[in-house]
C-alpha cells in the first residue's frame, strides 16, 4: 500500500489519515456501495494509522464480517453505526439535546446521538414530542433550556424545528426524515419546512442525515 | 341573451343562475383573465337573476369600472373582493376564527374573512401568531377554543396549522401562502407542510386561496 | 412508566392520554416505522388510560401479535386499521357519504369509512362512479344530496372531487390516491387536480390519507 | 437568397417551402424570439413560394409592421394569430367543437378555433362549461354528440377533458391552460390531469397550445 | 346484482354496460389494484351484457384464473392484455402504423397494436427505428407515408415523434415510455419532449400508455 | 395598544417584546409584504420596549420613510438591512469568516456580515474565491483556519461549501444563492449541492438567506 | 490593489490572472449581478495583467460605460459578449459547426460562435434546421460531416442533438435553450432530452449556455 | 433475415451495421428491457457483419447465456459491460484520466474506463479523491495535468468536476452518479451541480452514464 502525504493509497480508495489532525475527527466511512472487503481494508488502514473509526449506514452482515477482523468494533443496530474509538476524549462542555417528533424518527435520532457520544459529547434525548400534542414538549422546557445545542429530528411536516427554535437561545440543527407518505415525497416536505423556518437559529442537514447533525452539533459544542 | 335551464348564455360565458339554489351560494366570479366588459356583463346577469355577487381577485381599476354600473358594489382592497349581497342572511351559528402566522399573510386572511362575512358568518381574527413566538398563540387559547371552525393562513414553513390543530377539537382549514422566498418555491413548502400534518383534523386548500378557505368554512358552519 | 401531566413517558414514546379530552378523540397511532413491541406498549398505555385505540396502516402480522395481548382488538384488512373502542358513542347526526372513482381506490375509501364508523358516524358508500361513465354518479343524486359531508376518493386524474362538489351544497373532502401510473407521479396528479378545483367547497388531505379524511369528516359532522 | 431543394436559405432561417406539399399545410411561424425584420423576410418568402401563411403568438405591434408589407394579412388579436391564406379550401367534412371550461381560457380556445378555420374546417364553440356547473355542459349534449372531433380547453384542474370524453365516441384533444394560480404551477396541474384521464380517447398537447390542438384536429378531420 | 339504467351495481363496482352503445367500445378494465375475484365478477357482468371485454395490465396469474371461467378469453403476454371480443367487426378503413424507437419499447408498442386489432383496425409495425440510426426510418418512408394514423412509441429522449411528424401529413400519437435511466426520470424526459414537439400534428398520451394510444388511433381512424 | 404578557397587540401584528430575553436577540422584522405604516408601528413598538431593531429586506424607500421617525436608524443598501441597536454589546469571542464564491454573491454575504456585526460579532470577509480558481482560496488558509465559524455563500453549483469544510475543523454554514441561470433553477442547484456535502460539518440555510446564516453563526459563537 | 500569487486582490473580487497560463484562456467575466464599476475594475485588472478579456451576458448599457475606459473593447449585441483579445492566436486546426434548430435559438448559437472566434477557432453556422423539416439538415450533410466538432443549440423539445449525433463521428455538444413555453419549463424539456440522447457522442451544457459550449468546443479542437 | 441498406431487419430490431463506418464505432447494445434471445440475435448479427460488439448494462446471467454462443465474449462484472472487439485498433494518442470522488462511484467509473479501452484508448484512473480531503487530489496534479481528457465521476454533491476543471486546460466530462440519499434525489443533485459549473470546460452526460462519458472521451481524443 503506497503512502502519500496525508493519505494511504489503496487503489480503489485513498484513506485520509490526515483527517483527525486537520479536522478534529477522523474520516467517517459511508458504507453503502462499498464491498465488505473494501470496508475491511479501509478500516484496517484507519486503525493502523491511529484514526478513530466510524462506519455509517453499516448493515449487520457487514458488521459481523468486520467484527471478525476488528474484535473491538462496536455496533448500534438502530443507528446502523459501527465504531472503534481508541482513546477516551475529554468530554465536551455543553449538553446536546436530541429531540424527535415521533417514534418512527428514532433511528435517525439515534444516529445523531451515537455520533455525538462517539465524538465525546454529553447527550440527552427527548423523543416523541411532535406538535400534535405540544404539551409533551412544553412539559420539558427545563431540559430544552439547559441544552447548549439542540438537534431536532422530524418527518412528515417537520414543524417541530421552528417551534423549538422559537423557545430557546440555542442553535437548532434540523434533520428532516423520510418518515411519512404521499405528499411527503420521501422527506422533501420536512426538508422544505425546515429550510423555510420563520424562526431564525435553525440550520438544516440532508434528509435522514443523523450522522451529519451529530457531527455538526459536536463541532459547535466546544 | 339566450336563457337555457339554469344558466344564461352570453356566448363567452354561461352564467350559472342555478348556483344559489343548488349550492347555497351564488357563482363566485374569478376575475383574472376576464375583460372588464366581460365582468360587467356577467355581474349584470347575476344581479338580474337575483344571485348574490362575489368577485374574487378583482383589481381596483376593474372595480372602479364596475362601480359605475352597479353603485351598490362594495370593495375590500386588501382582500381584492368585490361584492353585492342583496338581502341579509340569517347569521351562521358558530364562530369562525381566522388565524394568520405573519403580517404578510394578512391579504389572504382577509380574503377568507370577508368571504365568510359576505356568506353570513361570524368571524374573529387572530393575526401574527406564528411559531417563532408561540406565547402569542398560547395567550389566546380562549378564542381559539371557542371557535367552531378555524382557518389557519401561513406562508414560509406553514407550521402553524398542525400546531393549532393539535390544541383543539375543531376542524382546521389550512391555507398556505406564497409569502417567503428561496426554497419556499412560491408556497410549495407551506403547502406540503400542511398536507403532511401529523395532527389529524387539518384539510388544505390551494396556495393563497383565502376565498376557498372562507367558502369551505362557511359551509361546514351550519 | 413515568407519568407527566397529560402523557405517559415510555422513553421511546410519550403517549398523549389527554388527547380524547382535548380533541374529542384519542391519539391515533401511525404504525409504520414502529416495532411490534413498541406498538404493544403504546396500545397498552392507551387502553389503561381509557382512551379509544385506533391503529393506522397496521399490517396483519403486527395485528396478530397485538391480538394476543388485546383480545378485543378488531382489524379491517383492506383499510389496514386496528381498533378497540371501549364504549358506544352517540351517533353523529349527519350522514357522511364516501364516494370513490374506481375499484382500485377502495382500500383508501374503506380507511375513511372505517375511521368514521369507529368515531361514531353514519356512513354510506358509493363506489366506482368515476367520470368515465358519469351516469353512474348521476343515477345516485339522491344519496349524494342527502349527505351532510362527502368524501371523494380518486386516483389517476382525480376529476371526481370538483364534479361532485359542483352538484351539492355539502362540503367535499378530497382524497387523492396513488392509483395510476406514469405522469400520475404516485398521486401528484390527483393531488394537484383537487387543490385546483374550480368548484369551491373542496378541501384536500394527503395522498392515500383515508384516515385523515374520515377524521376530518367526523369532526365537521357535529 | 439561395434556393436549395425544398427550402429557401435566408441565413438566419431556412424557410420550408416544401411543407404544404409534404404535410398538407404550410410551415406555421412561431413568432416569439424573432425580430420583426426576420418575420417580414420569412413571411415574404412563404408568400412568394405560394405557401399559406400562419403566424402564431404574433403581437399587435409586429402585426402592424407586417401589415404594411402584406396588406392582405389578417389578424385575430385574442388568438394572437396572423394569417394570409391565398386560395379557398374545400371544407373539411366533419364538425370540430371547441369547448372551454372558463372565460379565462377563451384566448387559447380561440387560437384553436381560428387555426381550424384557417385550415378549412367547420368549427362550433361551446364556452364556459366547466365542471363547477355541469348542467351547462349537459344542456348542450346535442352539439357535443354531433361533433366529429372535440377540443377541450381548460385550466385550473382541467377536469373537463375526461368528463367530455366519457360522454362521446369522438376523440378529445385536450389543451391544458396556464389559467389558475398557486398549485396550478402555470398549467402543470391541468396537464397532469389530462394525461391521466381515466377515460380513454383523450390525447394532450402542450400547455396553452391552442394552435397545436387546432392543427391536430384539422388533420384528423378528413 | 342490482341493475340501474346503464350500469350493473356490484357494490364494489358499477359496471358500465352502456359504454359500447355510447362510446363505440366497451369499458376497458384496468386491472392493477383489483383482486382476481373482482376481475372475474366484472368480466362476467360485461360478457353477460354482450359487451366486448378488454383487460389492460393483466398479469399472467390473474389471466390463468379468469381463463377457467371464461375459456374464450385470449391473452397477449407482452402487451399484458386479455380480451374476448364476441363478434367480428367491419375493418376500419385506414392503416395504423405503430412505430417504436428501440427494442425495449416493444411491450408498450404491442399494447397499442393489440388494442387496435381488438378494436377492429388494420395495423402494421415498424420497430427499432430510433434517431441514433435514422436511415432505418428513412428506408421505410413508403409504409410511413401510406399510414392514415401513426403511433410513435419512444423512451429515453423520445425524439422520434417530432421527426416522424415532420415527414408526413398524418396525425402522430406519441407515447413516451419509461425506458431509460437517470435524468429520464421514469419517462418524464420523453413526455416533455413529445409535448414540446416543434412539429405540429403530435398529440401525447400518458407514459407507457400503449392502450390509450391504440384506443385514440382507433377512434380517429373512421 | 393592548399589552399582553410578552407581546404588544397591534391588531395586524403581535410584536414579540419577550424575544430579546428569551432568545438573546430581538425579533427581526421581515419587511416584504408589510406596508411602510405597518413597519413604522412595529418598529416604534420594539424601540419603546427597549428591543434591538433589525429590519431585513428593507428597500430604500421604506428606509427613507422610517428614517424620518427614527433618526438613529442605520441602513446598509447592499444587504438591505436597517438597524438600530441601542446599547453596545460585549464582543463575541470568536472570529466569524464570511466567504463568498463570486462577486454576484456579495449582497447575500453582506447580509450575513452586517447581521453578525449588529449582533456583536467579529467578522472578516473573503470574497470571490470560487472553485474555478482554487488558488485564491488556498492562498488564504491562514484566515480560514483561524475562524471559529465560517459562512460560505455561493450560487451556481455551490461547490465551495464542501471544499472549505474539508479543510478545517470549524463548522461551515452554507448559504446557497439564486445567482446563476438555467438549470440553476433559482438556487435549487446550489441548495442541493450543499445539502449533499460529502464533507461533514456543513449545515444549510434557505436560498439567499444571509440573515439566517449570520444569526446562526452568531449564536454558535459564544 | 494587493497582489497575491496568481490573482489580484480587489476586495470585492480576486481577479485570476493565472488563468491564461493555467487553463489556456483567461478568466471570462460573468456580468449579471456585478455593478458597472465592478466590471470596470475587473476588466482593467485583467488588461493590465495581459489577460484576454471576455465579458459574458454584458448588457449594452454596461458595454457603453466600459467602452469609455477601454476603447478597444468590442461588443456583439445578440450574443451579449464584450471582448478585447490583445494578440492574434494561431487558428485552431479543426472546423467547429454551430447548428441551431430555430431562429429563436440564434442568440445562444451566436454566443457559442463568437466565443469560439474569440478563442481562435474556425466556425461555420447552420441555422434553422430543426426536425420539423429534416430535409434542411439532410441537404447540408457535407458541412456537417466535415466539422471536427458540432455544437447543437435547440429549444422546445431539443431533438436535434440526438439526430445530428447519429449521423456523424464527431462529438456533439448540446445546448438546450429556454425557447418555448408551457411544458418546456424554461428549458428543462430540452435539457432532459439532450441528457437522455439514445445516440452516444453527446455531452450537454447548461440551458442557454452558449458560452460554455463554445469554450468546450474550443478546448477539444486542438 | 431481410437485409436493407445499412441495417439488418430482425422484425423486433433493425441492427445498424452501417454504424462503424458512419460513426467510427459500432452500435452499442443497451441491454435492459431486451430478452436474452433478443440479445443473442442482435449480437449474432453484429458479429456476422464484422461490427465490434459492446453490450452495456449486461447482467451476469445474460452474459452466461451469450457466452455459450459467442465464446470470445468478454465481461467486466463491475462495469456490467460485455464486449467482443475483433481486431486490434491503433491506440488513441492522448491519455484519458478517469477520476472518481468516492469508492461507491467506482462501478460507473469502471464503465467509462472499460468503454475507453474497448474503443482503443489509453486510460489511467484516479479514484477516491473527493473534495472532503482535497489533498488527495492535489497530490496527483502530475497525472491530472498530463491527461488530454478527464472524466470526473461523482455522486452526492458532485463538486469534484468544477474543481478539477479549474486546475487544467483539458476538457472535463462530468458524470453524476446516483450515489447518495435524501436530497440527492437519485443523482439530481450531482447533475445540477455539474451543469452549473462556475468553471468553463465542463460538459455533462446522464446520471450513471459511464458508457456515454467513455464514448465521448474517446471521440474527442483523436
Amino acid at each position: 500500500m503506497a503512502l502519500k502525504s496525508g493519505f494511504c493509497e489503496l487503489g480503489f480508495a485513498k484513506v485520509d489519515i490526515d483527517r483527525q489532525r486537520r479536522r478534529g475527527f477522523a474520516e467517517a466511512v459511508y458504507c453503502p456501495g462499498k464491498t465488505k472487503e473494501h470496508l475491511k481494508k479501509i478500516s484496517g488502514e484507519l486503525i493502523k494509522n491511529k484514526q478513530d473509526l466510524l462506519l455509517t449506514r453499516l448493515d449487520k452482515f457487514a458488521f459481523a464480517y468486520l467484527k471478525k477482523s476488528f474484535p473491538g468494533l462496536k455496533y448500534h443496530p438502530l443507528a446502523k453505526l459501527g465504531y472503534l474509538v481508541k482513546k477516551s476524549r475529554a468530554a465536551k462542555k455543553g449538553l446536546v439535546l436530541v429531540v424527535c417528533a415521533g417514534t418512527a424518527d428514532i433511528p435517525v435520532a439515534e444516529e445523531a446521538a451515537v455520533t455525538l457520544e462517539v465524538m465525546g459529547g454529553r447527550v440527552e434525548k427527548l423523543y416523541d414530542v411532535g406538535v400534535a400534542g405540544v404539551h409533551r414538549l412544553m412539559s420539558n422546557m427545563d431540559v430544552i433550556r439547559k441544552a447548549k445545542v439542540i438537534i431536532v429530528v422530524a418527518g412528515m411536516e417537520g414543524a417541530l424545528a421552528s417551534l423549538v427554535s422559537g423557545l430557546v437561545s440555542s442553535p437548532v440543527i434540523a434533520v428532516p426524515t423520510s418518515c411519512g407518505y404521499g405528499a411527503n415525497f420521501a422527506g422533501l416536505a420536512a426538508l422544505l419546512t425546515m429550510l423555510n423556518s420563520c424562526s431564525p437559529g435553525v440550520a438544516v442537514v440532508n434528509i435522514d442525515n443523523g450522522f451529519g447533525a451529530g457531527y455538526f452539533a459536536s463541532i459547535i459544542n466546544r
